[in-house]
């Protein structure tokens, strides 16, 4: 057997185990060491490649892949700094818990940290970043190594699966000549001799007398909340709302908790705390007894300091993958069990509680704080962040994705995108909440889905305008609504805007950039509106384009913040109106 | 003291640390984690600030401003997923050694691993491939504290600039409220019990006797190569080609040598190895039989392939810096001290040496190579890849830095441009070689010299395109010679072209960009060249022309390397014809 039927064998043999144990898309960046795994994967017939020279952006491509499927997605590059430039991603991915498979091609160990060129140290690249970590041998003939090739890919799924899902690492050394053998195709008749793995994963369940004994308490208390940050798993949100129905409990939702959109009834559903939860007044006559969080922390700040300050509360954090969320240190019941399971299992046991008055309130506040909002936004003729959001969700088809940025998009989503009975998947890197890699992680998500609409603020989307060439490469669908403010608008919300020395320079950040220039280097259609009429019209045209689609909407940081405390005033006057009356 | 003071005091006096240690330059991403540290920076009066948003863009910029003074840099930014997008730069200042002080806000102990927004594993965020890690503590008062931070500046400045060189990473925990105070300006009045601290460093030597031992010994070799990678320091040029002179040894010179241009004498340098040593029979009859070697590994694989092969040869390494540079395990003496006083201290002692025959023959070999090159290239019309190096050689204003970019450039650097009397330093980032960060390398270079002209392929032109925004913000200078063969040149001279299947898609990767597009965004002039006349035209206006400057050259991939084979082949033919008339 020659080294090239080695090689062939081997690679070919550990890329059969990806794909049987699930794998379907592979993100593969150009370079020489990686040469014969790229050459497989685009041979093999039941993967589908996808090229992406940036491999920071081909990282965050993959996340979004491996996000809107929910299924892992295998990243492949070459040796050297290429690897270093998936950080980024890895950690995002780590983060929020999205399964993906990094393959790097390394120099063989005679060729390591001797001065040869392309070879870094790629042991443990990602650190603790990553649920697990292989160093692979060289390629070798015979059946125990196909046999440990193929179990090494299905390991690394499972591994990547793991609770909770994350990335895992795998360094491939590669020793010339690197060219496997493509004909006859290695994957045209069976291995014979090859083992088929399966991977059967349970979920975690608590002893059944846990579950009534839980029931049991949460039935106890009048005053309770549901909280649902960022959480996005098919079922979830039946199953909560049901539980919120049968505790009589609002449920405080996040945009990410996919509670605010669909089919499902959401009368329950507390859209606008971040702006109830401003005023003095409601966090002092408020205060909850019991809290029940699901899912990753929610964005609102205010929320997250109702939570902190929450005193003689029991506050109880569910999560199905065991990890510990409590920012505050204000747990004081951990539940290590599958959310739906739970709800469900709640739900059964406990008759359905009439409507107290301290959930009345709470929607009694919700919709007044809406319809300031809404009255505030439909007076609005500039173009503002705020309405931005609220014509957004006005215009925007069925069955679509949202895909949001960090800084203020998500904050803006927060405040203006209310409950509605369009069924809208809203996405987000919530992992690490960093503004880069969001455009190729949306681009990623839009591969298997669409129509997709980012929401993005400039510096954002300056930060992965790379990404922006797989677009164009793979005619991906995607609109983007880019709110530029020139600059970094959320520090205008921060402490730093009080010190006006060296603000512009360090955090106002103006590029002066024309982002025309940028949408036209990748072949897409640019639309800079002027008007709120002229945003419908985009809209509409939006639904149906097919291809690249960047609207930007320009504003102005200033008046931004100005608009949204107009708003947040205007919601704590009313708020306390109610409130005088009800003590009536 | 109120939290405000104790935060301005420890981060100031951590600052002054850095400032009494040598820093001028440092690089800040924008962040809200960071502010206390930017301000403070952007405060101090004898530090410049350069604000760089794409952190990835940034870690590159900072490295070339410390590779182009050849001073430490430091470099800042908040926490979260920006820190892992240093981490392309962090590998490669390590592995070109490169001092590099890198700043990393944190969360505070208290809101890491709890689910907290912006908070990532930042503990040993860069593994091995820094030199020095610190945790700091979080700012506190008192003289101890104030100690201890500016302390830990000094000896982070002093781990950056040990042997070798390298980024170190300081992480810095921060609690809100995060703004210093700056009114007085806490650099104002010098604290008067802050110690001053200074840093004297040694360099490695040997004994005087060894120095007499090596001298010895070479001079009883008459067929003797001195071979120099990449080597950047200051009078080295001068003291090896008096070693040369003296030993009567050909100097084989990488273009990073920095051997082949400027005023000293050159005529023993050998700058077109990289062809002749394609002919068999230069290999065959040519065999050395001692090697001393100097710098990194030179970019030419037939070079690299005769070091490997050479047989019963001895082969010295010398390193002042004590790493292993032997990647094919063929060195038999690691010499370990500084280069020029070796260079020195052999040539003192050795009479010069008469010019030998072997010397004669490489020199003889290396001015027909020479002549077929430009011959050839003189009668080339179309737009070619080596040409655009040889017209660039020739216009280049005196005085010039050429920074190279990886894969092809370099390559047609090393065959294509010749010795010559005109002061320029050649750069590149040769730690990885990667094809990342190179455009931000080479701002960052150009802040404190210029002209600088950058020769660049699309790819990796692509793949840092943010860092344009610098040359915007700035007001930097730089010439951007764009070679543009549409996808990865380099493929097509390697096995990979003889596999037909998948080749565009995995290697040719064509982006099919319209590159103006992107230089208009960042307000720079842009000129596609037509003809080797109007590229004159272009490089002379170059010469004097203030910003951004991007002359690209159209390509062809499959061209290029025919054109390249026809030169080797006819170089080989003329040696063959010289090694016959010699035998004669």
């Amino acid at each position: 057997m020659s080294d090239q039927e080695a090689l062939t064998s081997y690679l070919a043999a550990f890329i059969e185990g990806l794909e049987q144990a699930g794998i379907k898309d592979v993100v593969i960046s150009p370079g020489s060491r990686s040469t014969p795994l790229a050459l497989l994967f685009a041979e093999h017939p039941n993967i589908d490649i996808y090229v992406n020279i940036d491999e920071r952006s081909a990282g965050f491509f993959a996340l979004g892949l491996a996000k809107a499927s929910r299924k892992p997605v295998a990243l492949l590059c070459t040796s050297g700094t290429a690897a270093a430039n998936y950080y980024p991603a890895v950690v995002e991915a780590s983060l929020s818990r999205v399964p993906l498979i990094v393959l790097t091609a390394d120099r063989p160990h005679e060729l390591r940290d001797v001065g040869a060129p392309q070879a870094i140290d790629q042991i443990h690249l990602y650190g603790r970043h990553v649920r697990w970590f292989t160093e692979m041998s060289l390629p070798e003939k015979g059946n125990t190594m196909l046999n440990y090739a193929s179990t090494a890919a299905t390991r690394a799924v499972s591994e990547a699966l793991g609770l909770p899902s994350g990335p895992v690492h795998l360094n491939f050394p590669l020793r010339e000549p690197l060219l496997p053998q493509l004909d006859p195709s290695p994957f045209l008749k069976k291995n014979a001799t090859a083992v088929k793995r399966e991977l059967k994963f349970g979920r975690l369940e608590l002893p059944k007398e846990v579950y009534l004994e839980i029931a049991e308490e949460w039935r106890g208390y009048e005053k309770g909340l549901i909280v649902c940050g960022p959480l996005d798993q098919p079922g979830f949100s039946e199953a909560i709302i049901e539980l919120g129905e049968v505790l009589g409990f609002p449920i405080f939702a996040d945009p990410l908790s996919q509670l605010r959109s669909g089919s499902s009834s959401n009368e329950l559903v507390i859209d606008s705390y971040d702006a109830i939860l401003k005023t003095e007044e409601v966090r002092l006559n408020f205060q909850p007894e019991l809290i029940i969080r699901f899912g990753g922390m929610p964005v609102s700040k205010p929320l997250s300091l109702f939570l902190q300050n929450a005193k003689n509360v029991k506050q109880v954090i569910v999560d199905g993958n065991r990890s510990w969320r409590d920012p505050y240190h204000v747990g004081t019941e951990m539940v290590y069990c599958d959310e739906i399971n739970l709800c469900k299992l709640v739900s059964k046991v406990i008759p359905k509680r009439d409507i107290s008055t301290w959930l009345m309130d709470w929607l009694e506040m919700n919709q007044i704080t809406k319809n300031v909002i809404e009255a505030q936004l439909h007076s609005e003729s500039k173009l503002d962040e705020g309405k931005a959001i609220r014509e957004l969700s006005r215009w925007i088809p069925e069955d679509s994705i949202i895909f949001v940025g960090n800084s203020m998009p998500i904050r803006d989503m927060d405040t203006f995108f209310h409950t509605n009975k369009k069924n809208i998947r809203i996405m987000a890197n919530r992992g690490a909440n960093g503004i880069d890699g969001v455009i190729s992680t949306a681009l990623g998500s839009s591969v298997h889905s669409r129509p997709l609409f980012l929401v993005i603020g400039d510096l954002s989307f300056f930060h992965d305008m790379n990404g922006l060439l797989a677009a164009k490469i793979y005619n991906l669908n995607i609109n983007i609504i880019l709110l530029n403010n020139d600059g970094g608008g959320i520090f205008s919300y921060l402490p730093q805007i009080k010190e006006p020395k060296h603000f512009e320079v360090l955090f106002g950040t103006p590029t002066g950039l024309n982002f025309e220039h940028a949408v036209k280097l990748y072949h897409g259609q640019y639309t800079r509106i002027n008007d709120w009429e002229s945003f419908q019209v985009a809209m509409i045209d939006a639904a149906n384009y097919e291809g690249l689609n960047v609207i930007e909407i320009p504003t102005d940081r200033a008046e931004n913040t100005a608009s949204h405390r107009r708003i947040w005033e205007q919601v704590s006057r009313e708020i306390n109106k109610y409130l005088q009356s009800v003590e009536k």
